[in-house]
């Protein structure tokens, strides 16, 4: 029998390099599913529907929260944002670890849902990193880097309510460090109930 | 800062392979310390003192006991065992991840007084091999082997208590599957107090 896939959160600061790191551990590893979100934001230039996210009106959005499709939401900046609950159980059933990249909010609210729920936090080396990362973008004023920074360090009070802190510092091993986290977390008794349910009844049938 | 050394108990049936694994994943990385229990019992042959046990007077092993130097002991069959504290404390501020391989009443006995500890359980891939195993060392009766699958019997009903199952199918496999759910414990928020602290402060002192 196929394990259950295992549901892990991944936060971070922005700039602490979470989208580079769940792209290159999707193309590494072909035993995980990224949840898309729902939003009721508008879709930015480039970002495609059902790939950055599901795109939708509040009625559409409202509808989901009211028939408890969403496993949590939450709005930010007059805007919804949810996890839609149907890819997740689907996945996990399936056996897919899925991961779900939101925000602290977001990822408490799982885990009071789902205890079981890896919670991983991603952090640059340093906080010097961080702002030299968010500077090199090149693509941000200074004011938003400002705000991205005064952002972490609010979210920063956060960190320890997370199971886990990934650093990123070299991509490849922090490719690595998640994925061995993630996997080792398939040998928790919890979740070899069945494994072990059979050891018990084989031993007993053979010692009789 | 170096951070401390994970401590994590290995137990499983006779015949899963225990010792083997352990001897593998030492030679394999250098990150690890073994533990050496404390005994009563006299030394087989072959047997060195300070290598598979210390070995010791029961006046010597009651000292122990009386002033708090084993984190967890018992007596089996009239025979003291018990795993002396200064040795996996030492390691353990070395940033040495130790590992105990004791039996489940010591085991639940060192996670009782240590909740952080890592307890995982080896387990042969079925109870069809774990015979097979016993009977193919060919080093030992058909009574004892009997009493070695009734013992199993009566061990698998603490598995559930284990933080993980590690099935030891493939050694190699199973080296990797161990020393990965060990690194990645390192992971964990309360490892990381130091680091998460001085990225609070880093922050903080940029954001200003």
């Amino acid at each position: 029998m196929k394990q259950q896939g295992i549901l892990a959160v991944v936060s971070g600061f922005s700039g602490a390099g979470k989208g580079t790191l769940m792209k290159a551990l999707l193309e590494k590893y072909d035993n995980y599913a990224l949840s898309i979100s729902a939003t009721t934001r508008k879709p930015r230039e480039g970002e495609v529907h059902g790939r950055e996210y599901f795109f939708m009106s509040v009625d559409e959005f409202e509808a989901l929260i009211a028939n408890d499709q969403l496993i949590e939401h939450a709005k930010y900046v007059s805007n919804y944002y949810g996890t839609p609950r149907s890819y997740v159980e689907e996945k996990m059933a399936e056996g897919k670890d899925v991961i779900l990249e939101i925000e602290i909010q977001g990822a408490l609210k799982v885990k009071e849902k789902f205890p079981e729920t890896l919670l991983i936090f991603v952090v640059p080396p340093s906080a010097e990193e961080l702002k030299k990362r968010l500077i090199g973008r090149g693509t941000e004023t200074m004011e938003v880097i400002e705000q991205r920074m005064n952002r972490a360090t609010e979210e920063a009070e956060a960190m320890d309510a997370y199971d886990y802190i990934l650093v990123n510092d070299d991509l490849n091993k922090a490719v690595e460090s998640l994925h061995n986290l993630i996997q080792s977390q398939h040998m928790q008794a919890r979740c070899n109930a069945e494994l072990i349910k059979t050891m018990k009844e084989e031993l007993a049938a053979i010692v009789g």
